[in-house]
């Protein structure tokens, strides 16, 4: 069988799936839409940092030690932002800071973030489909006892310390599709949908709260596949074993599952994490135990195949 | 005698002097009023290429052997925005970039160009009152046969290489000085005001173009010296010998004794144009003949001190 796939994706974790399924399904057969509850506004600049995770994956120009951003990065600018008394929480690699000033541009000319986004990804060559959730402003926040805090505020600031006491995505309702998300939901092609590994809370739930999409995801009558973002019971990257605590649920795939109720059929589960198959079966889920982590191509490409056949998808 | 120093400033050349005089006065005592005719916006950038160069020179920050820019640059970002297919004429450094960025969110916050530079100049260390023309945005353009050209255009893009028919500054008249400049003007302890070696008509008229200062300083009762800009009959860098060619001037000193006629009383001039010092004084200016190529510090302190010798200011 084959058709298009829609991948749901954020940031790193996500990304690399993303960057499997690129490496397996030809480029017209492959959406990835990405959160963009992350976004934010720092110096004058438009900062994506999940569709730039996403971008610099597929473009291999990641940077797979540090785990974020682009391989082969100096820092010249930020050391001269600093002695320029800017605000140095946030840290702009040179090649990084280009992406921004690129964007950041052409936004306030009025391109749309999808424009640029294709813009982009067209001048480093990838030729795949990669979308922003929305071309209007979704904005991740984090309800801390300081009060509600922009995420990047929580996540690279506050490095995710303060207590989370509920989430929100500012913007929603109200932001609707991007044209490619909008598209790729409504084609009649659609064979399956891909949730990548990412924090249900902070990456996927902005994706879901976007004008329709949870709805339409639920009514979609195609193989929905998620790859937890747990390994051994605990996230790989970021807070998310700290945020289920803080959220009063359990660390495990149980309650991953049970966030993706009514969506999700179909659980990809790490090899560590082979006892919790029997209880999401339980549930009425399909469970597929595999090696989850992702170190290198072949990691990516072989679970992306994995999730690909979850989905009754054939590569060939 | 001592008082209050005003220096008018473009770029590179007229830096140098400025760094001289900054070197011999103390802060209290010396305003740098900097052209900013040739700001321009580049790639969401408000890019100020003479504050910066005079910053530059004040910080100890410029690039000596390459003649412009920040020493020990790097062009990280430059490629970057290359491969993303940004435009390349106008090379920006990372470190560069860096000003550009601080810069330019707190224009776009609402701050004034003159607030802006007062919070950079004042993070690198610079006591020195170093202040633009002006607050209200001035663009000189230059007239060649293919129409109007923004002066970066000109400048950088074309190499200079387009006859000049004409040049004007769009924003005057409407201009008005900066703060800066209007409170040194008004000094009641004014003492001197030194032209530093920039080129008279892309650098120094569009100072003169803003709204009252020509008359201001016609008006002054103090010592008002140039440093020329020519050397040998040339200019040491920059279109200044072409343009005065095209402009249908001598490319000697007595053009630019005539363009300044009414204002400047005393022209410093090089050695090597010793010849032009009998016919300056028979348009009944004083003429000092002394080396005005600043290779080094030393070469800058001294042509400053000659300056305002020239302006009869006691340096001590």
């Amino acid at each position: 069988m084959s058709g298009h796939v829609l991948a749901l994706s954020g940031g790193v974790g996500g990304a690399k799936l993303a960057a499997g399924l690129a490496a397996v399904l030809p480029p017209g057969q492959l959406t990835i839409a990405v959160n963009t509850g992350d976004d934010f506004e720092h110096l004058g600049l438009t900062v994506c940092p999940d569709i730039d995770s996403v971008v610099y994956a597929l473009a291999g120009l990641n940077d797979t030690v540090r785990g974020w951003g682009v391989v082969d990065e100096s820092w010249r600018a930020m050391e001269m932002l600093g002695r320029l008394g800017e605000a140095q929480w946030f840290n702009l690699g040179d090649r990084d800071l280009a992406m921004h000033v690129a964007r950041s541009w052409r936004l306030r000319a009025g391109e749309s973030l999808s424009d640029v986004t294709a813009r982009l990804t067209g001048a480093l060559g990838i030729a795949h489909r990669v979308v922003p959730m929305s071309d209007a402003p979704v904005r991740t926040q984090v309800e801390t006892a300081e009060g509600w805090l922009d995420f990047q505020h929580y996540f690279v600031r506050e490095q995710c310390r303060p207590v989370a006491r509920a989430i929100r995505f500012a913007g929603t309702p109200g932001a609707a599709p991007s044209p490619g998300l909008a598209e790729a939901l409504a084609r009649p092609d659609l064979a399956a949908v891909v949730l990548c590994p990412s924090n249900p809370f902070l990456s996927v739930d902005p994706i879901l709260a976007v004008d329709g999409v949870r709805e339409q995801l639920a009514a979609l009558s195609v193989p929905f596949v998620a790859v937890s973002p747990l390994v051994g019971g605990k996230a790989i990257k970021g807070p998310l074993a700290k945020l289920l605590g803080e959220l009063g649920r359990t660390c495990d795939n149980r309650a991953i599952a049970t966030h993706y109720a009514g969506l999700v059929e179909h659980l990809i589960i790490d090899e560590s994490d082979r006892a919790e198959a029997e209880g999401l079966r339980a549930m009425g889920l399909c469970a597929t135990i595999t090696g989850t982590v992702m170190c290198d191509a072949e990691d990516r490409e072989r679970l992306a195949r994995v999730a690909l056949s979850a989905a009754r998808y054939g590569t060939g």
